[in-house]
This record gives structure tokens, sequence and C-alpha cells, in this order.
């Protein structure tokens, strides 16, 4: 069997279409020189399968897309308070080129517009990093993102250099209120080059995805930024990512993504799915027409949502079996163990009547148990055995790896049933 | 055993106990008056069991936390199209109170600021409501949400109406833009009665999941908006909810959330939790003080968070088991199905060898399977069976009903493995 | 003969006439059914003549243009300083309905835009005035300025509060704000009348031209108000006058104006000349097509504009005469004694040689001299006769009364030269 | 006798001395350095002569007060509407250092804020000129305006340049949007060079009465401007000079003036005077605190103020003799003959009851006629001689010159009546 997910690509790719709406960005002859008809689809998995349909190893170049990697390497490099310190996170109503700055703080809104991304990109590498120790890091950091190593395209650079005088206006307003330290045209120069990085739909949806696993590029297994980053982007690009129609992208997509001015979109559903589009077509607000309703019907029609209630609709508790002859009570758990689904378990728990049967916990079909459902789980294992029940695990799993009831003892271990 | 759930929320309420920091909101005695010490907080889950710690039976007026539920009703009244042509649904970067309208069309940023959520509540109820059919609705789709007949607050309501010459101005400007039809000195009464309905934290909490489980209020049962209707409101508080806060609370707590100033605020995650809390000093931007930290605790101590990246790590295919007897293969699934867990399945479907082995799908420890992981479970068995696998599927729990191949054939059912 | 005046405001009027350019205001009916071709223009000088061409009785409702006389009023009524503290004096860069609040006070822009006139209209008349007090008030000072009972639409005035949605927003903001403590309802209804009372070119040039001489109705003889708020009024016409086209207006025509949507405009010429123009049809910015060319014209052909350089291009000492028999110098001034012109003299004065002949003033030929002048001419006189010079004054026509030579004593009272 | 002019001067310097209060501008050293109690101020008539009160030869530098001085130049040397099509001419209601572009045109708000200086000085000497070219305009263009050659601060165009992140950002941004068309680096370095020139308070007096003028320097007799751009510049330093305090400084001062953050402010009176003043000390705003009193009080003591009602008011027919002998009509005239004071004249004219009588205008004692005085007198006494009057004119300073009644007649030659 062939597995059917290209042919979702290459269906949803098709049915979003449009022929000749849109039109290509102009500003710098590279980009009005693009082949207008290509369009190309990925997803890549959380454990690294990339699908794609059409010419899915087209280069083009990153743009604005590079700003929530940029961001991640910022927020690496100096942490998440210096960077706040700097940029503020929050939406701005205005379009990506606007100067949104606080009236009093006078940081730059957001780091997706243009005047917040700059600024970002002078916090990439260590403090005191010269102009290329930064390309380097942020050359090596994106290319940790895609799990190769991406290159410039110098011809695009240099174009847009000739015409980047809104950006070094950007840049000369930052410095002159403090906010950057660095030379605006260093700074306008690094950002430039930034914005210059070839990269695939291929690598689009590998980037993507490693913001969506948490920071772990799945096909190279490499972390390349912690949880609390890849958290903190993904939170920034949900409200800011699509400038001025991010509460619109919100409504009708739900899938935090950045768009780029060469026509790509990428999109990241934290622990679900990385996706990229390309197609050079824009609309009135410089995004991909077709990337826009590609989006739109990848998450209508895989119900890839933020909002989605769905979801993890699990009966936590499969079933509870009492053996007669030796008292024993079993609780089957499955699924993942959330505060939500633990929930339902200390709830049945919490049933059991005083005695002195034991009580077991059956973790073999547990895909998973997060730190906030182990704490409830092993309180509840530790009330069950203060009131006098024998308590049993069985975990072949290691879903819950060290039981210690709190006072150094640990469950019996059991066998799995079946 | 006793649940520690409660205990848990107990143990939050007092850490986030801040003393007496912030001050009571005073523009009218009733507020003014309240009980500064007074701190309680609620969760409600999927399934409609509430915990509560503090005071959960103390009441006060619901204020700006009606704006969703009556975004949800004037939704379902008249239709998401044409209450986005009369409220646009972007984060406006203004305060609450701001007269934050588009400039073209006239629409007021979003329904969760003032401006938005009058002319919100002029789209509750049918087309050509009375004044009185209006509030009825709104008694009545609130009592819903809330699982008991809520009451307003009349003492409260006509303390607000003597100096409602803010509200009052947004009425009339709206007015004067076609924005609304209706008279404003009657809007600006409705809506002041909406917000003066009084409800507890234990209220808000089942409010709040009858918005995570997609519009069905789980202790009644009823439904009282459809899941499209709640996922809109829902990504409409994720962007605009704490208005110009909105991209702060995203990254710190990741909760779709409405606070009011007399001190409540509710959250909703999509699928896991309703939350609510009340204590009645505020910050500056008119937030309660010990609200926010709860919230930021609750999202952190439960990682409760939308960018959570780990929730759903899901190993979809549990075990592949062949009988080399028969030939068969039976793949035993787990966890909720999705797009993400389907394409697990699909691509070791895709590895069978060429043959004419059956394969066999066990859905018996599937805990749900939404649409699109329905077409891809039946598209790769229609695929098998025209590669000449026969097909079998051991569904006890009813997980994929009616599975039909695409020729009208079905699978043929087999026992979950053990 | 008769005087060519008349003759040439109809050649301006013919002139400036556009045929069919612009639009009759129709946001309420009464407005719309004008005759479009109306077109009247008058002019009243400095003594009260009053010159018109074209329908000069023809009535039509003052809107707008009542601004500066209401807020001359509250001036009046109130003081500079408490109307300032309520209402500023910014140029606000926005149109007429703009919602223009100082960031920090909250006070409106200036009393020329529609927030700004509502809060003045309230501060006509003595403080605690009732509704009908003020009313009254306003409808004495408006017909003190035009010098004849002036009365309101009652038509206009009911239609304009069907629809005055958007000024009620305004007075529920400066309510909700503090800026004013009335009634909203009350204060948009007495706003509504105050722009409805019904005026001719005829009038607004006889307005206009009170505001010119400094207070005083040339034709009645009645002071309406004082010189500083005279002043004050020109002084934010001229700034504030023509809203967002204020500075171009400045340029190209230079006199302090302010129209009306009813389609009239007039003008204030400091020291000079008062004109009122009607013609309905209106450009985009809500000033009538005509009146707009016609002030264009009258300041270009007239010379009527504030920064014209060559007014009082005089020399002050027409002539000195050196009687050698008496050795007594007389110097015949002439023309209005100003800074400027007293400076001249002065000059001159100060290069008479040391000695003691006499010398003599003669102001047959001065038409006036201000205070500045008086306080520069009695200074020298005293210096000359501290010198040793006696002092003569040859005053027939009393410009500087009272000539105390600061030692008690008085200049030789002497004969006008021939 | 000594003119008591500087004593006048003197005592109001003295009135508005403030001691301590107000700041040195810090942001360069060369201004942090100097003697915070300088104080001088000057005053130049219409025919160039100055006095002056403090240390009036003491330089500083030019800095904003450039500005109105470049507007001029590119006036004169692009043409009035040129320079429209880059820079509009409306009070902004914003800061000095704001970026307030006009939101279609994308044009900087007025010439007067830095973003519109900056562009302003791009426009100064002939369209293609090089750097240099422009510099020596500019140079040639300021020595002609103080009628001495002007040199540049170089320790101060320095500093300011280290650190001219801001202008550096406007000329980028001015760049950006295609309205101005140079290297914005040499844009910002001529513009730099442009407020380092060093003036004295003499300086500021003479070439701010080369305005007032109407473009003549009356020390040098050189015309460095014509009348129309004098009047432009003038009318532009009205509205927009004083940057957000406009309408303020036109309610109390009414001086069409210019600050600069070395501490100086100059302005012109049309017509009448040139004012230059010199304290380092600043308030919040920027402005000079006693330069801003010694405008408060020089406006007030000397009644300079654009709206002062009482300037002008000049009885225009002095006399009329009527000679029963001959029957001749002399009517003699006095002051400046303007529109205003014709009108008076002809309206006397008007009353003479038909017959043969002879009328002759004695001119004598006018001061000066204006074209549209002169258009209206010639008219009056071709209608009489129409009517069958002869016409006499006594005019022995010319101020007729060249009087054709209409068909080639001239009025018979009379003596002054004395």
């Amino acid at each position: 069997m062939k597995t059917p997910v290209p042919d979702y690509l290459l269906e949803i790719r098709d049915l979003c279409s449009t022929g000749a709406d849109g039109h290509l960005a102009d500003y710098i002859p590279e980009l009005a020189a693009v082949d207008p008809d290509r369009f190309a689809v990925a997803a890549c998995t959380m454990d690294g399968v990339v699908y794609t349909a059409g010419d899915a190893d087209a280069e083009f170049t990153i743009q604005s897309m590079s700003k929530p990697f940029a961001y991640a390497l910022a927020l690496r490099d100096r942490g998440i308070e210096a960077v706040l310190e700097k940029v503020a996170v929050e939406p701005s109503g205005d379009a990506f080129n606007q100067i949104s700055l606080e009236r009093i703080s006078g940081r730059p809104r957001n780091p997706m517009i243009n005047i917040g991304a700059i600024t970002t990109h002078t916090l990439v590498g260590p403090v005191g990093a010269t102009e290329d120790e930064r390309d380097e890091a942020l050359a090596a950091g994106l290319s940790s993102f895609a799990g190769r190593r991406l290159e410039v395209d110098a011809a695009v650079m240099n174009s847009e250099l000739r015409t980047a005088f809104r950006n070094r206006a950007m840049a000369n307003l930052v410095r002159a209120s403090g906010i950057i330290e660095d030379d605006p045209d260093e700074a306008v120069r690094g950002y430039t080059r930034q914005c210059a990085y070839r990269v695939t739909v291929r690598d689009l949806a590998v980037m993507a995805v490693t913001l969506a696993t948490g920071g772990i590029n799945p096909v190279t297994r490499e972390r390349v930024v912690s949880a609390p980053v890849a958290r903190q982007v993904l939170a920034v690009m949900a409200t800011c990512g699509m400038y001025d129609a991010a509460g619109d992208w919100m409504s009708t997509v739900g899938i935090p993504a950045k768009s780029g001015v060469s026509g790509g979109i990428f999109g990241a559903l934290p622990g679900q799915v990385g996706l990229g589009v390309f197609s050079p077509r824009l609309d009135d607000h410089g995004h991909s027409v077709e990337g826009v309703r590609t989006f739109e019907r990848l998450s209508r029609d895989l119900e890839l949502h933020l909002m989605n209630t769905t979801v993890t609709e699990v009966e936590a508790v499969r079933s509870v079996r009492f053996d007669e002859i030796t008292g024993r009570r079993t609780f089957r758990l499955q699924g993942p163990m959330t505060f939500a689904s633990a929930e339902q378990v200390l709830r049945q728990l919490a049933e059991i009547p005083p005695g002195d049967g034991e009580v077991t916990l059956d973790l073999s079909r547990v895909s998973s148990v997060n730190a906030s459902a182990r704490r409830m789980l092993l309180e509840s294992m530790r009330r069950l055995s203060l009131d006098g029940h024998p308590v049993g695990l069985a975990d072949p799993g290691r879903r819950l790896p060290d039981p210690d009831l709190g006072d150094g003892s640990r469950p019996v271990t059991r066998r799995a049933a079946r």
C-alpha cells in the first residue's frame, strides 16, 4: 500500500490553486523574476517524516519567515527576560512595516514586525559578538532548525540592501532610543542577510516541526532550542505572526504561522505537525494567495486548529477489574496522562471503599505521563497507601519511572492486565 | 481515598495570595463595598465535575466576562458571517475602553473591547427582537452556559447606568456609523444589564468548560452553541480576551481567558478544562491581581498551555503482530486518532510487503477518531483491499462506525487482541 | 458717483462661480432641499458699512460658523483661563468630527472641532444656568454680534437632533471624563439649537467685523465682547478654524475664518474688514466650493492677508522744520503711531544736537496712537526736557491726551504746522 | 536725547529673567557647556535699525531656527508648488521629532518639524546640485538673510552627527517613500551642517525682519527672497513654528516665530519688526524659558500681535473742503491706503451730489497706496469723470503714479492743500 498522505497534500494543493490571482513581489528584480506558477506543500510529522506535494526542492528566500527562528535563537542566547526587555510580545494591529513602538518603553511591539525583527536580530549570538560572529550564529542556528546547511542568496541580499531605506530608518530609530546598541547599518546588513537564506518547503516543514516538538529537530534528533523557548516562539507566532490579520488567522486557521514576501508560509501546530507552503503570488497583505488558501484547507480538512475541542476526548480509565478472590482492584488506564486525564483516574480512585484490598494502576496502555499527571498519580497512590491499601503498579513501558510513594516505599510491581 | 485535586487548587490559591496588593474597583459603590479578601477558585472537567477552593458559592457580577458568552449567543443567533460584518476579530493593542474602530469599515476591532461588546450585545436574539426579548434571550443563554438560572444584580445595574457615559458615547458612535441600528440608549441599558448577572466561580468554571467542550454543557448535557461557534469564541478570547496584554498572556498563561472588573477571570482550554477565579483586588490594567497569579500558576503547574508540545506525544501503533500461520498482521492502535496519529498508522501500513495476508486494525485501545483520521484509516483500508489484502477490523468501542471501504464492502469483524 | 465696491464684490462673485462643482450637504432633508445655485457675498467695514453682492438677505443656518461666537460668549462669561481649562487651543490635524482629545488632560484639542464646540457650548452663560437660560444667553449674544434678533430654524434643529448620534457620543465622552458636568443630552440639544440660527451673508459680515474691531459691533455701536476676547477668538480661528486645512488656508488666504456645512464661510481680518460668503455646494472637506474660491480671490485681489508686509510702510516723520529765528524744531508726524512708527520718530529725535532750542511734535496728521507708542512719545519728550529742550505739542485731534512729562509738567501747546 | 528703545529692551530682558529655571540641552557636550546665564535680545526695524540688550554679539548655533530660512531658500529655488508637492504646510499637533507624515501622500506634515526640515533641506539649490553646491547655496542664502557671512561650528556639527540616529531614520523614511531622491546620509549631513551655523541675536533680528519686510534685508538692501515666498514662510511659521504649542503661541504671543534648542527664538511681525532672543535654559518643550517669557512680554507691552485690531484705525479722509467760488471739492486723504481705507474714501466720494464741480483728491498726507487701493481710487476718479466732474489730483509724493482714468485722460494736477 502506498500511504495516501501525499495524495491528500496533492489534492489540497490542487483545490487551492487559484490560477492567476495575486501578484509577485516586485520591489527587487530577483523576486519579480520568479516563476509565478510554482506551488509546493510539505508536512513534517513529530517523528520527522516529511510528506510533500509539488516542487518541494525548489529554493526561495526565507524572508520574514526567518523572524520566528531568529527570535528563538535570541531567546536561547540571551534568555527570555533579556529579550523581553528589548522587544514586547503584543500584537500591534499594524502592518509589517509600521513603526510600532510602545509609548513609554520605546520597545518594538513584537518580534514579528520589521522593527522588532531588526532589534531581535541584534540579540542573536553572545553579548559582544562581532557582525561576522553573529552572522555565523544565525547561519548555524537556522541550519540546525532545517537539518541541513542553509546558504544565503547573495543576489537577493544585495538587491534588498540597495533599497533597504525603511529598514535602515527603523534600525536608526531603535538605535536613537537606546533599544539597540549596535551600529544601525550593521544591524540592517545582518538582518537583510538573515532574510536571504534559501529554503525549500521541505525545510520549512522541518523547521516548523522543530518548534512543534518543543525544540528538537526530529530528523537530526538535535535539540535546537529548549521547550520554553519553543513555546514562547509559538505563542508569539499565534498572536503576532500574521501582523494585522492575526485575529482572523486564529479564527479561520488556528495554526501559529509566519509568512514571507517570497511567497512562503510555514505553520507549527504544537505537538502535532509542521507545515510549509510556497506559491509566490501575493495578496494585498503580502501573503501568498494560494498559501493562505492551503492553510485554511489544511486546518479544516485535517482538523488542525488550536481550538479544536475534540482532540483529547479520552476515557482515561479503560476498565476497572475487581478480583473477588484477592480483593485486588486493577485500574487500566489509557492514552496520554495529563491533568485532564489524570483527574478522571483520581476521581475513580476516590470512590474505592475503605478497606485493605490492593489497588493496582495498569499503565500499559498509557502513551505518556506529563509532570502534572505524574504528581497526581503518585499522590493518589500515596493516599491509597495511607488509607491501608497495598498499591500495585503495572508499567511495562516505564511511563512513571521512579514511583516514590512519599515515604520512600514503592508500589508492588504487577504485570499488565490482558 | 480523597481525591487530591481540591487540595491542589487550595495550595495554588494559597500560593497566589498576595495579601493587600491591588485595589477594589470603586467607580460604583456596590463594587467598592465588596470584601477585598475573598478569593475562590474552581475547575470543571470535560465531563462536568467541578472542583473548588475557597468561597465557591459567593456571588459577584459577571461584568466583562459576559462578553465571550454574549458573543457566542450572537454567533448562534445571527451566524458567524453576519456578526463578522459588524465586529472584527483583530486584537487592537488598546485598552478595554478605547474607541477602536477599523479605519475603513468602521467595525469595532473585536467583541472583547467595550465598543465591540456593545455592538455584539445588539446581535443577540433574532432580528427584530424587542429589548425585552433580547434581554430574555441573553438571560436564557447565559443560564444555559451556567447550568442554572442566573439573576441580575439590579443595584449594580442601576449604579452602572448612572455613570455609563463612556459606553453611551460608544453606542452613539456605532449608531452614527450605521454599525448598529438600535436605539443607543436601549443598547447601553441592555449591555449594562448583561454585565450585571451574578455568578460564582463554580458558574464560571462550568460556563468556561462549555466552550472547551465545543459547546455542550457537561453538567446539564445541553448543547448551548455549536462547535464552530465555540471554536470562534475561543479563538477570539485567545487573541483579544486580555485586551492590550493579549500577547503577554498567551506567552505566560496560554489559556484563552477573559477577566471582569468585579475581580473574576475565567479560562477555557479547548478539550481540557474550564477554570474560574475570583479575587476582587485589581491591578492597573483592571485584572484581578490574585486571579492573574492563579492562572499563571495553573498554567505552569498543571501544564495547561495552548503551546504545550508534549500533550499528544503518543505512539499510535502500540504493536504489530504477525501470525505466521494465518499470515495475518494485526496493528494495535491506541490513544486518540487525529491526523498526526493516523499518519503514524498509515506509515506503518505502507510498509506491508505485497501479498495476500490479512491486515487487521485493532481499535480497541483507541479513545477517539476524528473526521480527518477516519478518512485516513478508511482510505488506507481501501488501498490495502485493492492491493489484495483482506482487511479486518477489531472495534469493540465502535470508534469507526459504518466502515465502508469505498466499494460498499466492509472489513471483516475481528476480536480485539489481548 | 456710485461707489464701485459692490461692483468689485459682484465681479469676484462672478469670477468664482464654478457652476455645478461640489454637492449639497444631504444628511438632513432641509439642507438637501436648498437651491444649489445661490451665491452671495458681503463685506462690512470697520465703521459698519455693509457691501453685498447676490442674494444677501437669503437666510441659511449658521451651523459650525456659530462656534467662534459661542466661544467668544463663553470666554466673556467664564473668563479665558476657565475656558482654557476645559478646551485647548491647538490645531488637531483632524477633521471636524474627529474625537481629538489631549492625551493627559482629556481636553478637546480646540473649540472649532465638534467635540470642543459642544464643550464650549456648555460654558456659555453664568455658572449654574439652566438650559433655557443658556439658550437665551446664546440667542442674545449671537444677536448682539449680528445686530438683529436671530431666530432658530426649528425644522433644521429637529432634523439634526434625530441623527445627532455622533455629537451625542462626544457629549457623553466629555461628560465621562468630567470635562463637562452637564447632562449630555441637554448639551447636544443646546448645541444643535446653536447651530440652527438663521443668518444672511450680511449678518455674517457684521458678526465678523465685530471680531475684527476688537469686540464692538460697528453698526449698533454695542460692545459685545472685550478686545482680549476678540483677539483670542481670532487667534483660534487662525490656527484651528479650517480644521485639517488650517495651514493651507493660512498660506493661501491668510484671513481667520470659519465655514459651515450650510455653505457659508465668514472671515475677519483684524482691524480691516469682516466678510461673509454663502454658496451651498460643498467640497470633500465640507467647505463651500465657491466660498473658498471667493476667499482666495478676496485675499489676493484686495491684499487681505495677515502676512502682508506692506500695510504699514509709513514714514512716520513727514517732515522736520527748523526755525532759524526761534531755534525751534517741529517734527510733523503722520499715520498711525505704533511701536514701529514711534520708533522711527524716536530715532530722529535722538539726533537732535544738544542745546536749548524747542522741540515740537506736531500730531495733527497722526491718525491714532496706541499704548506702546504713547509711552514712547511721552518718554522721549521727557528726555528732551531733561536735556534742556523746551517741548511743544501740536495735537488738535487729541491723539495724545493728558501728556504728562513725568514730573507733572506738560508740553507747551502749539498750533499745527501747515 | 538718547532713544529709550534699548532701555525698553533691557527692561523687558530684566523682567523676564527667571534665574535658574529650565535646563541646558545636554545631548551633545558643546550645548551642555554653554554659559546658562547668557540672555540677549535684539529688535530690527523695517528700515534696518537694530536695537539690542545684553550680549548681542555672542554666538550660538542656529539649530531649528534655520528651518524657516532653508524653507525660504527652497521655495525660491524650486518654486512654491514644487516644494508643496514634497512637504505639506499643516500643523501636526506633534512634537518636533515626531514622524508626522500625511497618510496618503506620505509628505511630511510641515517644514518646521525635523522630518519636513530634512526634506526641505534637500530642495535648496538647483535641481541636481551636488552636496557641496547645496551647502554653498545654503551658506550664501543664510548669509544674505543675516547680512554677513555666517560660519559653521564644526565641533557642534560633528557632535550632532555622531548621534543623529533619529534624523537618519527620518531621512531614510522619506527616501523609502520616494519623497526625497537624495542619499539619506548626505541629507542628514547637510541638514546637520545647516543647523550648526553660528548666529547672534543681532543676526536673528535682521534675518527675521528680512521676512517681515517681504524679503528685502533692510540693512544690506539686498532682496533675498520674493514677497510671496516671505509670506509663505511667515504663514507656515504662524501655524507650525512652535510645533505642538502653535495654537497657544498664536493666542498669547501672536508673532510668527521659531525656536532652536540652543536657546534662541526669533519672531517676525509682518510689516513691523524682526526680533531675536537668546537664553540657553530650556523648558520641557525645548524652548528657551526666558525667550518665551520675553516674547510674551514684547507682544503685550509693545502691542505686537497679529490679531491686534487697533493698528490701522485710521480716518482715511482727513477733511473735505468745498470752495464756494470754484465749486471744487478737495478730499484730503491720510495714512496708508489699503482696501479698508480706500473704501472710506470711496464712500464719501459717492455722496457728492450730481453736478459739474471739480473733485480733487489730495494724497499729500498719504503714506502708501497698495494695489487694491490704487484700483479703487482710479476707478472712483473715472466714475466721477463720467458723471461730469472734472477730476484733480494733488500727489506731491507720487503715491499714485501714472493715474490713467481709463480713457487715456489724466486728472488735473493740483497743489496739496495746506
